[in-house]
């Protein structure tokens, strides 16, 4: 008989398609659990998969007596309360990397549409503005990659990637994060001195509490009236509203945006904003991103009902 | 006294800023010069910038007994009768790699926003639809970058900066161009055989007699139902009507565009498809870039007026 797992966030059907196949799933939809199954169903639950950016305190996993491990669909966990998960011996899982590259092309994509105002330029078109030679202030000619410097904040593999993905437009790259590593990029003591050195911010840096609302109004003046932040991270690690201000006054230039921080709700001054490239949160959303998240899940749940430590556990 | 120099095309008069204050400008603003200027006027003009796409036969260069000098804004030079001013004693120059980062920007830009489906999140983010978790089909995830065969058809500057750009992605690259270049890309001896290989066709070859409508109904069907043409070039390399046939029937997934068959003139199957991704041919259209081919130009004109050969003549 197969085991249950409890599908604790709000996904796509097709993605837990895999899973269906292999455990027997019970999908909350997103919904609190006790509100979609009785209390008997949830006392047998073992294991739950989940998005590791919601929300998962001790309170929801008491409602799982016989809880022992929550699997993070993706690379963060940001949203699971680790304390509370040791305290009731619950070990926690997730898939590092596998949506590195996927993340990291869009980093990319979002920092040259921004730069380049790609939005803009393709409803100028479309429009039939460019046809009718209609003047626009906003399509004027913008700075290039070519001897940019950008910086990117956190340099885990998805910051490495989006490193040498940057590198390749001709530009300079420096970073900051904890610990300086082996890379052939320009290191800085810290986010300010970065943030004097570039005009586009990177953001790739793990939520939590050392990180969060670290770009802040002081960050975004330091970039500059030619500035860019790009958030692929989580939308905790920027001051949204300080963002928002930042924009509207010109201290900055313009952001692209994959994350936010109340998801799926933007600020309408962000879905305002022609200076801004805006996307769902769909960094690690690939076909090959998901086989390769799905793999981890798979390997982590199949681990844990033999008995065995998980594959990819959360250190 | 500033030397006169005829302006041939329509250019934003900002971008003709630094001509003017070394030359004595005859501006046409795009209309025919005999319309603008009187006769004995037009017989003065010894030298005239014109953008390298619009079109310059021997009729025109009639209409300038003196003309000696035919000086594109740009590197493509398509446009001008090579042969009408050979016979006419006619050097003609222009501005070659000045852009050539600053077009594969707009190449990777168009490759990945349309791989990904930028526009469409970007819209589906700004609409509401997000945050009401409205579905949308368009939003499904697509295949990735990495490990995907990127195709470069043509392998001058820009073609070189394009497969650099790409390999960044975790791509495999390979290229189709007249001869083999000392490149580290797999090498096709035909576009056919290139187009079979790969799954996103970039397009980096000059226009010319060659290359008229080479991207043909027979090559968007080599490149498979999931396959994507971006182009940078010049709209006559591809042919467009075959293009919006297999973007309706799904012959290919999408396309990136910067240029078109008729500028600024688009199909209205462009305009209203969702699989593309429309720029008004900005691939140079940096600060940077716009400064480097000013510097051509003018390089071009003060060697032509000090009687010496053009700087950057076309060759």
């Amino acid at each position: 008989m197969p085991e249950k797992v409890l599908v604790h966030s709000r996904f796509p059907r097709t993605m837990m398609k895999r899973f269906g196949e292999r455990f027997d799933l019970m999908d909350t939809a997103g919904r609190p659990a006790a509100e979609v199954f009785p209390t008997v169903d949830l006392a047998t639950v073992r294991a739950m998969i989940t998005a590791g950016g919601r929300s998962l305190g001790g309170a929801v996993m008491d409602a799982f007596p016989s809880l022992g491990a929550i699997i993070c669909y993706g690379t963060g966990y940001d949203g699971i309360d680790l304390e509370a998960a040791r305290a009731r011996n619950i070990v926690v899982g997730h898939s590092p990397g596998a949506n590195a590259s996927s993340v990291a092309d869009i980093a990319i994509t979002l920092m040259l549409a921004a730069t380049r105002r790609l939005v803009v330029a393709d409803n100028y078109v479309r429009s039939g503005d460019w046809a009718a030679a209609k003047p626009s202030p906003m399509m004027r000619p913008q700075a290039g990659m070519r001897g940019r410097r950008v910086g990117v904040y956190g340099m885990g593999e998805i910051g490495r990637k989006i490193a040498a993905r940057a590198a390749s437009f001709e530009t300079e790259v420096g970073y900051f994060s904890r610990s300086r590593h082996d890379v052939p990029y320009q290191y800085f003591g810290s986010l300010e001195a970065l943030s004097d050195w570039c005009s586009i911010l990177m953001i790739a840096v793990r939520a939590g509490a050392e990180t969060h609302r670290a770009v802040n109004a002081d960050i975004l003046r330091r970039l500059g009236a030619d500035g860019y932040v790009i958030n692929i991270a989580r939308g905790s690690v920027i001051d949204e509203a300080a963002l928002v201000a930042a924009l509207a006054d010109g201290t900055i230039a313009g952001a692209g945006l994959d994350v936010y921080a109340k998801e799926p709700h933007t600020p309408d001054a962000l879905t305002a904003s022609p200076n801004v490239v805006l996307t769902p949160h769909i960094g690690g959303h690939t076909l090959e991103s998901h086989t390769a998240m799905q793999d981890c899940v798979i390997a982590n749940l199949e681990a844990f009902f033999a008995g065995k430590p998980l594959a990819y556990p959360v250190s």
